[in-house]
């Protein structure tokens, strides 16, 4: 069962002999909640980064190149999907945008040889006051399996 | 001498062992016009695009992985470097943000090997109306020099 109020969009790549263009986000979409901040963040092979969870920011991640996993746990208290862990794989092959809103746990895995890059459009500045952090072991998910 | 208008921001990459960390743009930043659309160009070793003139668009562009020369052409009546060309090299190890104010032409050529990926960040949506287009050759620029 899908994380309650996490998206995924299926985005649209126009193809070209000289290099594709490939779409990101739009202010006239429903995903779009403002503009903060444009982010780039790359995750080498079998690395991972998180947990994160965020007070306010609601996260567009999408990946550029490469691919990764993304696992999100969800620790609120009147959510229906509450401890709940569900994964979601992107790579320009399935090319979509994932959309996060705030107050669930995240972390990521790189899965491509070499390195992906995710961007992160999110709808506020970066603020060290609104994520908090937790070690990888903290949350119980098994990063072995795939 | 640079195109009136035309800026070079160089951006930040925080250092991470797991894969870095690398900033785009943010609200607060004086090149941030307001926001319309984010896309992903990608451009081939040796390809050009171009010629491309937004009668409105301002277009803040990143180069997230590979390297590109971006060509702007000033035929803006009343600037001060009307009929210049100039060109802008952009890459991860040269990493900037080249925002193109709107009445300029623009073309770009990867220089990688492989596929270059560049950001372009606007500040209105994505409208053909508002984009004039000019075969390479009708704009007399050497693009056999680097």
């Amino acid at each position: 069962m899908m994380i309650e109020g996490i998206q995924i969009t299926p985005l649209k790549i126009l193809k070209n002999p000289s290099g594709d263009v490939m779409r990101g986000i739009r202010s006239d979409e429903n995903q779009f909640e403002g503009f903060g901040e444009v982010y780039f963040s790359k995750i080498l092979s079998d690395k991972i980064k998180g947990w994160k969870y965020h007070k306010e920011m609601t996260m567009n991640l999408i990946v550029i190149s490469g691919e990764v996993k993304f696992v999100v746990f969800d620790d609120r208290k009147n959510s229906n999907t509450k401890s709940q862990f569900d994964e979601y794989i992107l790579s320009c092959n399935k090319y979509s945008r994932l959309t996060i809103p705030p107050k669930v746990w995240i972390a990521f895995k790189g899965l491509s040889l070499g390195e992906s890059i995710i961007m992160n459009f999110s709808n506020i500045l970066h603020d060290d006051q609104e994520v908090v952090t937790k070690e990888i072991n903290e949350l119980s998910y098994n990063w072995k399996t795939l």
